[in-house]
């Protein structure tokens, strides 16, 4: 038997199985300048000791999305490892504000397999939990991801995948938010806060940032992420793309990273209700993004915050400006990324 | 009206007006290693919590250069995200030590407005201030910035952007450093302390340093620096130069850095008293620096420090050993920085 | 006399002189974690705070090999700024965990110098000594470097380096490690402990690494290494390989990190018996690796842990699964660093 592992065919995924994924990970304030480095995230709450202790956390809490991409990160090995596709994400929740110095720990439980009409690949959905070192539940999500098979006459045995989630229900929301005391909108950035925005209001975040080779890289290991069709162009250049593909949770950050201008005060995603990588993204390609407002809603017993359904749609090398006029959904040309979720903003 | 923000034109500018910048930023002991990976700095002061506390400081302090890039890139969204060129700094004075943890916010009030003759462009002049989590001001700097108009046809209120401003004078400096203990020049790297320097002496720091798309990135990003020109392959290729120009900051830093070789006892930026970037530099290029002791003088009540006027020269693509022999100034080919600043070194 | 210096050459080497190196430097968590964005590195131990306590640890002690490119770069700029190559290393010893934190320090003693029958370059032995703020010896290593002579006629005074040394003796390693308490497996990614290696066995990694400009430059300013091989694109156009070099020891990392693929359990470098860089690597070159059991030992008074000699192979751009079949030794196309070392497992 051989002492590496070349990670799980569909066949390997039984329904109801619990993966308890390797590298409990503590993140530290390196992590969170790296993050930095790699988005240029300006959202004060995470940004700055003061501000964050000024709204009522204890220190400034880690960028949701970095520790989404961690957690996220240590499931490759068993769950993805020989991924066609990521699919999708949905019914992400963050359940609570992770500090510098916590360790994640992840478990992922298989909720359904189907193979393909093709035999050759198939879907597996399988729901992912990050855990903290006191136990308590930070993160979780399910996702679909498209796996090959080892043999392709292999007989999968089902129930398959469950259809993609509804949307997260704002009463569930906003667990990792202290009751806001002071919050400065002059330093956070923006005059706007929860009524000022409405829905259908659209909003082109102007900015774009092109993506290096290094820089995913550099982003994927800090997740430690193994999927190797980042990593590797010696045997990506045979490959489906014939080079490195990026992984899909660094245009999530950029997007995210990106809408500061014009969201500065949304700053904690609380849940994402679906997430789709419209289409590749490459080395070389510049990011753009822009939102939708599509719903606002009241988190029970909160005077402090409402919850706005966002939806960010990330463009490559083609300005965002000219979508927010029409429906620049995912089948419009230059889409590569759809994020559905929910913000929390003061009131 | 859009809840993003194409940022202020040059009409937008009225003199006397204080911007508040946005996201306030604790820096930690993770932008200090990435600082490090970034230029390769070597000075024991900043690298070695040891030698820091031997020589008086309660921890290592972060680098000069690093505190001025985050004040610096705080004021970007507000006062240069319009700007044609960045003219240059003056009366720069770091005033007060930053350590890991501390926060800082920034601000700008406006000192001059003109438009250029062309009524396209024109200068503003602000006075930017560092602050830190106590309220102590870190850091200050006037600088120069050419910005576009949003219409042709604004008129433009005065009064003019003062003349580039003097030398600092040597009896303010200094505040940022402790009454120095102990110096220990063998760790330090230098054997050469205030009274080896002769006025006029230059010293080639003779080492050269290419410069990477993703590594200046990763810089402005990590200075929440803004400026789409840096960023965005994409839009530039439209633009002036037909590709992303390297963060001014970025050369100083180099220069600053290769500089160790010869300055190793220079451990402290007291102030800048102008700075101008002579020419752009772009990614693949090689960066080389040397400089020049201009002048040598007392800080008022300091038996343990002297300060040294120095003026660096960065060149690219060009060895700055042929520099010394003669006269490097701004207008020969391949100088890309003039850095005219005030060093602190033990007696 | 210049202020910079040119580094030694080989007739500046005499036998017995110890040199200590500049700039000390204190390690961070934020070099923790550029050290995981640089590799991707997974082992439990360095990864997270909760698993290193578990084990008895007072903290995640930092990587080994971080350890090892801080001291290494300490010397680089007294020993190795005029070399042509490094030869290799021996009697590499890991005796203190470093923890974040921790300042190192460095110096060397030359052991060797003999000039080369060109008489224009010559071959400098060193043994290395990295040292803690308690003035604990955390590391030491001997290498071999083949230095430029300044001027071909000078005379070079021996004795000659001695001979690549032996192995390190199993029964001086692990006091890095503390009796380890509690170890969970299904954490640390592998179920493989001491008694489930056999003598012989060979493991493929599977994975492959593309390395990036900027990885290699980031990694190597990191450490403070300066050899301008790694960094100076116009000088290395004229130079041996008409580019960048990029840092034998990034190699290093690379392999040791793609290595958990097989040896996650493999957690701690107790010794490095010989290092030796076959070839030279490229940025745009993947790093794949393979590595064979050697030899396994019992460590005097330890019941909780063992030792396994381990070679590790890294090869460029050829998959490393066709190795261990066969005898991929470093003579084999492809393959660019021999790695021999003595790994701590829990029994």
């Amino acid at each position: 038997v051989s002492k590496s592992t070349a990670g799980n065919f569909l066949e390997d995924f039984r329904v109801g199985v619990r993966h308890v994924h390797a590298s409990p990970r503590t993140v530290t304030t390196g992590d969170a300048a790296l993050y930095t480095a790699l988005y240029g995230s300006r959202f004060a709450v995470q940004s700055a000791q003061t501000f964050a202790e000024g709204c009522g956390y204890w220190a400034a809490p880690i960028d949701d999305l970095l520790v989404f991409h961690i957690v996220f990160g240590k499931s490759v090995a068993d769950i993805s490892r020989n991924a066609v596709a990521n699919l999708g994400y949905a019914e992400c929740q963050f359940m609570t504000a992770v500090y510098p110095d916590d360790t994640l720990s992840a478990e992922s439980e298989v909720i359904g397999v189907k193979e393909n009409s093709n035999r050759e690949t198939g879907v597996v959905a399988v729901r992912t939990t990050g855990i903290n070192q006191r136990g308590e539940t930070v993160l979780r999500f399910a996702r679909w991801v498209m796996v090959k098979k080892r043999d392709a006459f292999a007989t999968i045995e089902g129930p398959p995948p469950p259809a993609l989630m509804s949307l997260v229900e704002p009463r569930v929301l906003g667990s990792a938010v202290p009751v806001l005391g002071a919050y400065d909108r002059v330093l956070a950035g923006s005059p706007y806060l929860f009524d000022d925005y409405a829905v259908g209001e659209r909003i082109d975040h102007r900015d774009g940032m092109t993506v290096e080779e290094a820089e995913h890289q550099l982003a994927a290991r800090l997740y430690q992420n193994t999927a190797q069709v980042h990593f590797n162009a010696h045997a990506e250049a045979q490959g489906r793309f014939g080079r490195r593909l990026v992984y899909g949770g660094h245009v999530m950050s950029l997007a995210r990273a990106l809408s500061f201008n014009g969201l500065a005060n949304a700053f904690h995603l609380a849940a994402i209700n679906g997430g789709r990588h419209v289409a590749p993204l490459f080395a070389g390609d510049t990011v753009y993004a822009w939102s939708e407002v599509k719903e606002k809603a009241d988190v029970p017993g909160r005077r402090d915050i409402g919850v706005m359904r966002i939806v960010t749609r990330a463009t490559k090398n083609i300005e965002s400006a000219s979508y927010p006029a029409e429906d620049g959904g995912p089948d419009k040309p230059g889409v590569i990324l759809e994020l559905d979720y929910w913000a929390v903003i003061p009131r």
